[in-house]
Order: C-alpha cells, then structure tokens, then sequence
C-alpha cells in the first residue's frame, strides 16, 4: 500500500506496528494548535458549506481552534437555509463575515470543506465546482463525491486540491470530545486523510492540519476510494445498518424464548449499547468473552458460530453493492422518490416505545451482558473485520470504520437515545442504508442464526479459535494506546 | 404505444379494449395446434436449453403439441448435467436425438429457446451466440439478458432474430394447466411476446407459434425492456417478495393482537393464499371488500389506507433499482458470492414450521377472509397496478404481471406448500429479488402501515374511492372473459 505513505514538513509522522504492518499516523492534541497557521500557509479563509452534523462541529472546532489566527472560519448556506439561525446561534454571523451565501463562499475561501448532504452535493456539483477558484482546494469528509463522479463518467476539476478528512465518529461526538479534550489533552474522534489531488505541494499539510484543528486525537491515511468503500459499507453494517438488524431479531427473539418485552429489550438493545461496548471500548473485543462465566462463555461461543457465516454474507453483498457503484446511485435516486415520499421514522414500533420506558427507569448496574446479543453482535463486528481485511483495507482503517467508531461514537449516543432514534436523526445516506440493510441482517440472523441456536448445534471451534487469535485484538490494544480513555459524556 | 402493434398472417388477431384503450391479442387453444407448422415455416429443430421449471415444461408443451408434424424439439444440456435423467425420464433422449449437449443445440436448431438460469446466461453469454447460426432465432422467456447486454454495453449479434415468449405463471404451472387444457380447451397460462429482432419477417409467427404450443390461452405483445421491467420487478413486488414480507409482518401482529401462533397464520398466510386469492381469481379485486361485512368493510378500509403508500414507496424503489440495472448487476455478483456461501433456505423458523402444522389439518371451509389481511395485500397489489401504469405498460401487462400470474398460478402453489417451500424453490434471480425485498416491505409496514393501524387514524377515503372506481376491475373482468375459468390442479 505505497499509496497511504506520505511526507509532512509541520507535523511529526510515527511509525506503529499493527499486525506486523507497519503504518504510519499522526498524533493530534490541543498543543498542536500554534503551528496550524504553518500548516495552513496560503489559506486566508476556511468556507464550511453547510450546517449538518459534521458541518456544524468541524466548523466549530476549526474556528476555536484558530482562534486568535488570521485565519477566518466562514459558513456557506443556501439562501433561506433554515440552518442560518443555527448558525448564527454557534456565532457564525453576516455582520462579522463568518456567515454567507454558499456559492459566495465557496469562491472566496482557499480551503472549501463540502458539508452539504450527498444528495445535495450531486443535484449541484457543476455549479460547485464552476465556484472554486483555481487553485484552491476542495475538502471532503469522505468519498462519496469521487463514488458518484465515477458513477457518471465524471472527475474532479484539474486545477485544484482535492483532499479529505473524515472523521471515524458522527459529528456530535467530533465536538463534543473536542471540548473534553480541553481538560484531557488528546481526547477526541479519529480521522483518516486522503490526498487525491496535490496541486501545489501544500495538499498533506493541509489535510493534517484541518484534522488537528478538529480535534483528531489520530490521524491515518487512506485513498479517497478506500475511504467512500469502508464508510459507505461500514455505516450499512455495523456501525448502524447491522445493529439496528441484530436487536430486532434478537428482541424478537427474546420474546419466542418466554422474556417479557422489557427483558428482552434488557437482554437485546441495554446490553449491547451499555455494557457490551463499555467493555471494547476499555478493554477490546476478547474482554466481553473473558468476562463471561463458564456457562456464558459457552452461549457466547454458540452465537458467534451460528451468526458469524450470515452477517458475512450480508457484509460481502452490501460491500459489493458500494464497490459496483449500486448503492451511491441508489441514493440519488431515493432524493427523488423523497419529494413524493418523505422518509418516515422507524421508531413507532412497539420495540421502541418499550425502549423508551426501559431507557425512563434505567439502572446501568441491572443490565447484564448477554452471552447471545454479545455474540451475535461481535460475530458482525469481526466478520466486518474479516471482510474489509480481505479486500485490502489498511488495519487503522478497519479498527476505526468497525470497531472504534461504533464503541467510542455511535454506540453511547444509541444508549442514551435508542438505535431507533439514531438511525433516524443521521445523514440520509446512512439513514436509507440502515432502513435497507437491517432488514436483511434481521431476516438472515432470524432465518439461519437463532434456527441454528434453536437446535443447539454445536460450536465452530475452528471459527472460534480464529477469534482468539485474531490480529485484530493486538491492533485495538495499539489503537487504544495513542489516546487518552475518555468516556464521551453526552449532552442533551 | 405503436410498437405493440403487430401484424400475423397466421393467426386471427383479436382487438379488446381495456380502460379504453385498444390492445390486441391473440387467443390460443389446441385446436390451433394444427395450423403450428405454417407458424414455424423453415423450423425443423426448436432447441430447448435448459432444463429449468420454464425448461422442462415448454420443452413438454412444444413436443406434445408438434406431435406428428416435421418439427423436432431438442433439449440441449451441459454435458454431466444432473438435469440429465430427468430430461430422459420425460422423454428426450440422445438416442432419438431428442437430447444433446448444450452448444451442438444452439448451432443445429432454426429456433433456439434459452431457459437456463440468468447468471449461467450471463457468463456464457459469448459462447452462446457463438454458437448460433446466422438466420436462425434466439427465444428468451423473459428479458432477463436485454438488461444484462445493455448493463455491460453489448448487443445481440445482428444476424438472428430476437423474440420472447414469457409465459405469465411458473414452469409448473404452464405444464399442469397444459394438461388440464386437453379437457378443457383452452385453460393455460397468458403469455406476452415480444420481437426484438426480425431479420426475416418471420418473427412474429415464429413466437405467435411458440406461445399457442405452449398452451397460452391469451397472447398479448410487449417489448424488451417492457417486458424485464415489469417481471423482475413484479416477483420482486406482489408477485412473491411482497406477499412474503406481507405475511411475515402480519403474522407477527396478529400475535402481538394476542392469537395462538396457529390462529396468526390461518389469519395472515392461510386466509391470503387460500380464500382471498380464489374470490380475486373468480371474481375479480373488488369482490373481496364486496364479500365482507360491514364490521370487516371498515377493517379492511383501515389497512387498506395504512399500507397502500408504505407499499408503493418500496415499490418505486424496486423499480428504480429495475431500471437502472443495479438489480441485474446484483444478481450476477450473488452468483460469485453463492461460490462462497450457497443460498440457504427460509423456512426454517418458527413461522413455516407452525405452518406446516396448520396445512397438515387445514379444513378449507374454516379459512375464512381476513380484512386486516386483504386489505393490506390488496392495497399492495394495487400500489403496483398504479406503479406500473405510470411508468407506462400496457394494462395486459399490469394485469398479468401484477394480479393474474398471483392468483393463477403462484398463490395456489403456496397455498399447497407453503409460502416459503416457494421461495426457497424458484429461479435464482426471482429467490434473490424475493429474499431481498421481502424483508423491506415487512420493516416499512411495520413501521408505518401497523403503526397507523395500532393508532386507529381515520380512513382515506379518497385513496379508497380510487380503488373502487380503478380502471383495472373493467380490465380484469375483460381478461377474465378470454378464457375459460380452471382451478388448477396441483399435483406433486
């Protein structure tokens, strides 16, 4: 993978070994922020063109963190956008200049970090790229752009950067660990970078830059495809798509086994948001096995054999689905069925209203973790490892976009909110490919999975023995080693 | 639509008016079968390749039909085919010359009839046309391999004609009611044709013929592209991943309603495959809400209003993915993955099993029509009735895709075994289709159309009076009357 080396004259590049790979990265921290402006050198104005979730944190994190520099932080919207009063709440405002009409913007900044929706970026991305200054450069957040220029026989124009940072956590957790890591220095969500245009030479310093500036506690690289196939994919699997899945079938499993729907909600959903990622985040994934009595272990160990080939399945078609090309046009087409159908909430189901009562009297010390949702659920999680390892993903990649992201960033906003909420208050694209794919996760599991466990076949120790021993378990105790163990502590 | 018009000197060209508008058909029979040889003019072999459900019935059909006359039919397999002794046991063998291997067909046949599956034709498809002599006639039954051509930017060769025959109901169908024709004239599947290709002016008599010897009663033409729109898409739709997502979700509310497992599925699978898809067949959609009773009226206006939008949301998705090739691309990656993991069955959960049960002593006459049940499958029917028309086909077409081919020939076979035996037993491409979308209709009328339901919201009643007023019971009525009524006879 020669393609993820890279040079940087401003920060310093570390070596890490994971999985007798070596990689190389950047260590991020509130210390970092003096050299930005050198890190920056040429960049007057920084435009962040909309006000989504990323947008609004990374816009947030930029302006603090180049407080007190000349360079400006400035965000583009639509006209009558009804994001401008958001806007202007963070303090983004006409009056001091911080705050303009996006096509305005996107002609006036050096460095443009496109933060509209996907769908939005492809209705309009002639006149987008009519609006950037030669010369200039173009961020990304990740790789859906260069999927959908593909998808048309289109390119990105030759005269400008083309970089992007992309955060390995939704945008809520980029700034809300931002602002933990003003008392614990390096807290925060890890980011890949990708160059696919240097133009000038400055494309990687920039690129580490706006990632220290946002609060990266790591920084790898990765290409621009890499980076639109893992997130694509890992989103539709188990960041979201998968877990959604796997809780439905596994409550409704609960319930055939006699639990009443609290306890199966318990069993299901508290267990895998609470405990089951408490414990990856803080000790990695063997920890949840070790932690199990005899008893459980062995339940644990009849769920992963019996989940582990189904998710795979799935996991290979959603993989091909977004290498084919299907699943980026797919969501543009779903932009246009949206106008006569609006997507609707998934959260109405008697499921979720039960999840809201259980979340109500939540006492953290009563749930359990349970040996079957543990093992169906790291059955997923590994089989997404097995798979992104396979197609040639790079191990900083596959740690964050699998493991990382969901324990350290998704996982802890599903328990204080619900996975139901999560899913509907996402970007589009991953909220469609949630709704799309954990159904399929669901049915499969609910076919093959729990009919395999309900006739108590016994357990793949071969499949199993390749999840003890599994290089995964050496990168995640490197992984944790760059960053300080901040538990994320969610706000509202 | 000109391009439906079309010209026979062969056969007595009929004009019916359907929702006013002029269609022509051409009605079949086996008193017909006499004036055959001057249809197939210049044919001496009919090569039938494969030995599929389509395969071994038309290959029956045609045989039997061209009885006595100069015509031979030839299957043509791969050599080690399994299908072999199967082929033997109905007849063909190597030496009478009935029986050969798969490419010594295509190049000795005037008229080659293409029914292996559509992942076997996509990766063979070089050698296949290879194969064919100039001059001669490629038949297809569906347009499966026009949407896989244009997917990769290729054509058929120029110097063959083109034509389909897509019988409208599964190959076990065609050949049961085949049978059943001999007593009563004319009962059989409908059929569309269409010619893609005539370089001699004999195409349409060439697949006029084809058609009445496989024993459709009514022949009606389409085109192409019309033609594998409207079938991967209806057995992704009503057809079959619609009705087992339907009765997936019902069955799962019906016991959230508090009903024994065996009352939940008489009430979702029993009541649709049974007694709603015998009045529809009969007596046309309308009867359905005509038979029941006031109470049970309100009910089914109810679910109707719930589930009709949510269906037809799914519905243009299907479709969209149709039209765009992204569900033919998949179909030929499953392939590769089935390498890998061979499909599984579905029915082995809970459900299927209580259902197995429930058939074992099933007594008809207890089987009564479910309102929540019809009015949530009706509604999904006519969401695709509705789809279809938009997009522009022909009411022979929507009505054969979307209503005839289910209660003629699929739903009575799932009444017989079940629901998921069908599924599990179908074409590759319609059990990949099937699998996928079934579970999407299940979560959105989860979500949406029982959740409505749960809620009591009032009814729509302009929604309602649209279906009661639709132009498709003058249609049904209309193509009821070309034909004689059967119940089929399943066998097996």
């Amino acid at each position: 993978m020669s393609s993820l080396h890279f040079n940087t004259k401003t920060f310093n590049k570390e070596k890490i070994l994971l999985a007798n790979t070596e990689e190389y990265i950047i260590r991020g921290g509130h210390h970092l922020f003096p050299i930005l402006p050198k890190a920056f050198a040429g960049i007057g104005q920084i435009g962040v063109i909309g006000w989504s979730s990323q947008g609004s944190a990374q816009a947030q994190n930029l302006r603090d963190s180049l407080m007190g520099t000349d360079i400006k932080v400035k965000i583009g919207l639509r006209e009558n956008s009804t994001s401008i009063p958001l806007a202007q709440k963070a303090g983004f405002t006409t009056d001091d200049g911080t705050l303009g009409e996006m096509y305005e913007v996107l002609s006036s900044s050096q460095l443009s970090i496109l933060l509209i929706s996907d769908a939005a970026q492809a209705n309009n991305i002639e006149r987008i790229f009519e609006s950037l200054c030669p010369g200039s450069t173009l961020g990304l957040s990740h790789g859906f752009l260069l999927g959908y220029l593909k998808s048309i026989g289109k390119d990105f124009p030759k005269n400008i950067n083309v970089i992007a940072v992309c955060p390995k956590g939704m945008g809520l957790s980029v700034r809300r660990l931002y602002e933990q890591g003003k008392e614990v220095n390096g807290a925060g969500i890890n980011s890949s970078f990708a160059i696919h245009q240097d133009i000038n030479g400055k494309a990687t310093d920039y690129a580490l830059g706006w990632s220290i500036a946002i609060g990266s506690p790591v920084t790898f690289k990765t290409t621009l495809e890499e980076e639109y196939k893992s997130d694509i994919f890992g989103e539709k699997g188990v960041l979201l798509g998968a877990v959604h899945g796997i809780v439905e079938s596994l409550y409704r499993w609960f319930i055939g086994q006699g639990f009443s729907k609290e306890s199966a909600f318990i069993k299901s959903v508290e267990s895998l948001t609470g405990p089951i990622t408490k414990l990856i985040s803080q000790k990695g994934i063997l920890s949840v096995y070790e932690f199990l009595n005899k008893t459980d272990q062995e339940a644990f160990k009849k769920a992963y054999s019996a989940a582990y080939h189904p998710a795979f399945e799935i996991l290979m078609e959603i993989y091909d689905d977004v290498a084919s090309g299907s699943e980026i046009k797919s969501v543009i087409e779903a932009e246009h069925r949206h106008q006569r159908y609006p997507m609707k909430n998934i959260d109405g189901t008697q499921m979720w209203q039960v999840g809201a009562s259980v979340r109500a009297k939540r006492q953290p010390e009563n749930i359990a973790v349970n040996p079957i949702t543990a093992g169906i659920y790291i059955a997923t999680m590994m089989a997404q490892v097995d798979l992104l390892r396979e197609k040639g993903h790079s191990y900083s990649e596959i740690a964050n976009e699998s493991i990382i992201e969901s324990v350290d960033s998704l996982n802890p906003y599903m328990h204080h909110k619900g996975i139901a909420f999560m899913v509907d208050n996402c970007s589009i694209t991953a909220r469609l490919g949630a709704r799309k794919w954990a159904s399929r996760f669901d049915y499969i599991l609910y076919q093959q999975a729990f009919t395999t466990l309900d006739s108590n076949l016994s357990i793949d120790q071969e499949l199993f023995d390749q999840f003890l021993t599994h290089k995964i378990h050496q990168v995640l105790s490197v992984c944790a080693k760059l960053r300080p163990s901040v538990d994320i502590s969610i706000v509202g």
